[in-house]
């Protein structure tokens, strides 16, 4: 194995609900945990970003700053702003990622921007419809990967195969499982149960060389039994977000029952930092955000509450992500999969 | 207030899991409960009913055993049960309800089964194009009711609004809440934001005398944002079964986390009572099954799983429920509205 050249990660410096703050800290946080291993480009405000360098200890560490004076957030229209805002630090990043001048692209900022951004700007992989985000739930013996996770909310059966097929080679990499197992959400086991959309996508997968165990429903995603559940992003994104919410619940929840007396405040206590640590990997901040899966390049995507943990972890997933070269592995499958004339048919007729 | 006739109730003995020893129980549970307000029909084989029977002091209890020889389990395709065994209890007891002679009806069996036979058996409202079951979840400030719950998993806009009606009528009597908040289920708050179905039918509520409030996202059930969600029955039934396997996991998770020694076992114990108690709503066998919105009768489906106090709530819910004449309500509520051309056309298009 020769030296391979040092991978440069650009870090939308302005994306987050606290940006610069985080993105810097987050940084130089990698940067440290990483020993230099790679090198960070910072794109944004220029003069925000050396503020926050200031913040820190950086000398010896191998990053630069790129300035772009226009800031996308949260409450812009993804595809606007993008038009808009032509020197947005997420515009900027992500072209120097197109153009080979970084090798893989980090932003806490506005999701359906960054998404827009990976697809316009890098463009698909070939034989990739529509590019999804997955994302992990814990689940009993590990991880869960439910794609699509809210991207695509309107999908034909050829969507959820090609789904199933980036989020199995996703899995298989980053979990270093061969052939996980992938399920299609539905709402029974039996073959003959299910709406239109996954009834047809069912012959697909029956199809193909994936390792196709069939229906799960809704409560096997916490269960661990299979690796890969897949589902359109409308479905995806509210099993998301009630996943999200439950923690928050059982917090409001339990202190309800102290005041109501029924049990010691202190227990509560106990029963709460019991919950957190078995929670833990819930905290999106541990798992460092999601790859874009399907577009030409290495685009991770991570909540806008990150903290500077959570954008370490983010930059570390980046250059993870890029070893790994998904995108030839995504290109191959999609390529080999012979049945095809099915599914035209099929998503001519949903 | 004259005095009214009692009400008649018929249990469908050979229904659930452990039937008939916890339907027999249940309803000799429910009958001391209500003090005999009403009269409890078993419908099912005789001999098990009576043999059930003598395990209980019954006397002065308002109760009656209709014989039904056959049984349709859980493993029964439900339409084609319904045909081939003509004298389930669900079918003689679903007719007896049908033809006057009792005034609801209850069982803990195949839920396709019993949806069905309601929907045969019993006919729809007018007005109804599509009978459904909700579910109602726990929320921080009380019950957040969630439907279509899995009856119906390929809908049309109308079939929502028509959701989002019996919803309404349903959470305002039971819970004595005038006009509750009604919401869709969406993947973000914006009115440009949703699936084309979710998109189409927001036409319909806007247009409503709903209390309409707009989109709520997944994580909203658990938080009271709504009084009445709805969706179509296949993201319903994944999200209710996504969160009935919550408290598994959270055990499954409290056991790993004592298990690796972070916690002392004693405390861990601790947490999970906590947790219990905390959850304690979340067990169907308190909340006494569901009834099936918009059919011409009652009908009140319940766990397969549920024991006899989890039958026993569900008469006393039926009975609550044959009071407050649902049906009246929702046949005047679906002649009112006023936009069913913008319906109809939207219907066609998707």
């Amino acid at each position: 194995m020769g030296s391979q050249p040092k991978l440069r990660i650009v870090v939308d410096a302005m994306g987050g609900d606290h940006a610069p703050a985080n993105e810097v800290s987050g940084a130089v946080q990698a940067l440290r945990a990483a020993q230099n291993a790679f090198e960070i480009i910072l794109v944004g405000r220029e003069e925000s970003i050396l503020t926050e360098l200031r913040k820190h200890s950086v000398e010896g560490l191998s990053y630069s700053v790129v300035n772009a004076k226009d800031v996308i957030t949260i409450e812009d229209s993804p595809t606007a702003a993008l038009k808009q805002k032509r020197d947005s630090s997420l515009g900027v990043g992500m072209r120097l990622h197109q153009e080979g001048k970084a090798d893989a692209f980090v932003s806490a900022g506005n999701t359906g921007a960054v998404l827009s951004a990976s697809t316009l700007i890098l463009g698909r992989v070939r034989g990739v419809s529509r590019p999804t985000i997955g994302t992990p739930f814990p689940s009993e013996k590990g991880v869960c990967l439910l794609l699509d996770a809210g991207t695509n909310v309107d999908c034909r059966p050829q969507h959820l195969y090609e789904f199933g097929v980036m989020g199995s080679i996703y899995f298989s990499k980053m979990f270093h499982k061969d052939k996980p197992t992938v399920a299609l959400l539905n709402v029974g086991e039996e073959r003959t149960k299910g709406n239109e959309l996954v009834l047809e996508a069912r012959k697909l997968f029956e199809a193909s060389t994936l390792n196709f165990i069939g229906n799960v429903e809704g409560r096997d995603i916490l269960k661990s039994t299979a690796d890969v559940v897949v589902c359109d992003g409308f479905v995806g994104n509210i099993v998301l977000k009630f996943g999200e919410s439950v923690p928050g619940f059982l917090k409001s929840r339990l202190t309800g029952v102290a005041r109501r007396g029924l049990l010691k405040k202190l227990l509560i206590g106990m029963a709460k930092s019991s919950l957190k640590a078995a929670l833990s990997d819930m905290d999106p901040n541990e798992h460092g955000g999601v790859p874009v899966l399907g577009v030409n390049g290495v685009s991770i995507i991570g909540h806008g509450s990150s903290t500077p943990h959570g954008i370490k972890n983010m930059i570390l997933k980046a250059a993870e992500v890029a070893k790994i070269q998904l995108n030839k592995h995504i290109e191959a499958a999609l390529a080999l999969v012979p049945d095809i004339s099915g599914a035209s048919r099929i998503s001519k007729a949903v």
